[in-house]
């Protein structure tokens, strides 16, 4: 069963609510191709009920944002179209893992929505709708969560053991295959399961944080934040609060794959054809300077929850304050401009 | 917009989840007409999707036994006709306030369930579901809950005035007569609903506390219990503890419908077949005597919501310790054998 580890839930000052504008500049920089892909690429019966799928929604308010736009899309197609939209209803369902906060995101809820709302709770690494049920599948900021960490980077007895690391960032290519095998694995299991849930001619969008085949084995400016992470860690190790063992058996199940790994594993499955596949760089797009601390605050509202379940709240705690007190140190590095962070944009259809 | 009263989330001692035993004799009294009402009634195409709502579910356990009746039901169908199910996949969505506690109810869905599982957030007093869409459709319990108090109860210029109580049992006729003009509303807004979205052919299954027509007016066990609150409420006002005012503008929403009113909403909508409608007593068919505390702690479960919105959580535990204390007297009363309480089921087929 895949793990889970959802975003802070509530709104309180850490949450994913108050705390994921930098996911939104990233999903709205998709917003044009996703309209073009809508109104070019799709092909589904458009009458009746349209159903909408976005996996890994986490609490809002950025899904909410995006279903509004997408339904919209599929709104001016049939105005160009001259399809009478009248009797055409919505259906949102909303997934991501179990335990992520479904009472708050249905809280939150658009009161003014045109669609019928559904949440549906599960790892978007099995099957989660009856098949041939979905016309436009979405995914945002969620496919570089692994299932799990691979099991080998954990396991001294292995070449690709990474220790006193938390990523695979910066470490030796055994570890570093170990988890792109992981996400070949994982990425398998997801269009399979998604191939069978999407109507014949339906799209899916996926949005993630990618990186240029070119810079595959170098680090990223993620790679670079988890890497401070994981030496804060080691601090606390060296002051006698953990041990270093805790750290050597904790590894980020996150993955950034280049455009070549994800055309490689939609073309294995054979069900979708690529309409779209590219990477931009959100951030040089983005207004203004990117305020190191407010993104590590960003960090903690996302990855809090698997911090806290493996080493406890008072050490997770302890390990933040630890980086934002590096913050200066961590921005040098990331202006000396030799990393990338880039997202990657997909857009298929399933054939 | 209809008012929210959710069950008691959680796990705890007065939650839901722990105390809705006597909700589950209820429904498995309907199980056997519930199997046959699909053997012999159910007439949508048995075929890919299989759509199954529970309006009102609450947090679980007792919507997990019904679908899981349901479903088997329809899988012998299948078997009966010499179908093939094998290619037949379910979905069941579970419909309640947006206020439920839904995170409860997603982290005990059962893992080895033979169905796709949604959440669906919102009153039942409006649509929810796409147009057609619905196979059967499920409601235990739920449907005694107004949409909201009859205005006129606890306006003190109205003939329908109920001073110094909070429900129509025992009450004049104008009180109970606004109460039943409310239900006919509201079940008229629910029946109309369900139209749009049940498929032709497809099946409604109504459970809820009801009274024969010719007791219409007269006390019920449910309301013996009421008034027992609503004394001790009356009680706490005497003792200073709250304004007698507080009880004035409060009335519970809760009606039990004769079969007759029932039967008339539907008729009057027209866009249903009344396959079955009766009235059965449970208690009667439950082995052993009720325990009156035990029923008391249930009524807590599910009513403590409604009493602490309005008079705080201090004046609602001294309400139900009181009335906890007057369990012998309460017991006496209901002992001596002038009270109904029977259920009132429904099949519906959608024309």
């Amino acid at each position: 069963m895949a793990e889970s580890f959802p975003m802070n839930g509530g709104d309180g000052t850490y949450s994913y609510t108050n705390n994921s504008q930098f996911q939104k500049q990233g999903s709205d920089l998709a917003k044009g191709m996703i309209k073009e892909a809508i109104t070019e690429k799709l092909d589904t019966e458009i009458s009746g009920t349209f159903q909408i799928v976005d996996f890994g929604c986490s609490v809002g308010p950025n899904t909410f944002f995006a279903m509004e736009n997408m339904i919209e899309a599929v709104k001016n197609k049939c105005i160009l179209q001259g399809l009478d939209s009248k009797n055409m209803e919505f259906q949102v369902s909303f997934n991501d893992h179990t335990e992520n906060d479904f009472n708050t995101l249905f809280a939150s809820l658009p009161l003014d929505r045109q669609y019928h709302a559904a949440g549906v709770p599960g790892s978007f690494y099995r099957r989660l709708f009856p098949r041939a049920s979905i016309n436009l599948a979405y995914s945002s900021y969620a496919l570089q969560w692994l299932s799990k960490m691979p099991d080998e980077v954990s396991d001294r007895k292995s070449t690709a053991w990474n220790e006193g690391k938390i990523h695979y960032s910066g470490s030796p290519t055994e570890v570093v295959d170990a988890y792109a095998d992981q996400f070949e694995k994982d990425m398998g299991v997801f269009i399979s399961a998604r191939a069978e849930e999407i109507l014949s001619g339906g799209l899916m969008v996926l949005i993630m944080p990618g990186i240029p085949e070119s810079a595959a084995h170098l680090p990223h400016s993620a790679g670079v934040l988890f890497n401070f992470l994981g030496s804060s860690l080691m601090d606390l190790a060296i002051e006698g609060i953990i041990d270093k063992a805790e750290i050597d058996t904790f590894n980020l199940p996150i993955y950034f794959p280049s455009d070549e790994e994800m055309r490689k594993v939609i073309e294995k499955n054979g069900c979708f054809s690529i309409e779209r596949i590219e990477l931009v760089n959100p951030m040089s797009q983005v207004n203004g300077v990117v305020n190191l601390d407010s993104l590590i605050i960003h960090l903690r509202a996302g990855m809090e929850g698997i911090f806290t379940k493996h080493f406890g709240y008072d050490v997770t705690e302890k390990m933040f304050n630890k980086t934002l007190s590096k913050s200066e140190e961590i921005l040098k590095l990331l202006e000396s401009g030799h990393f990338n962070s880039t997202q990657l944009s997909v857009v298929l259809k399933r054939k």
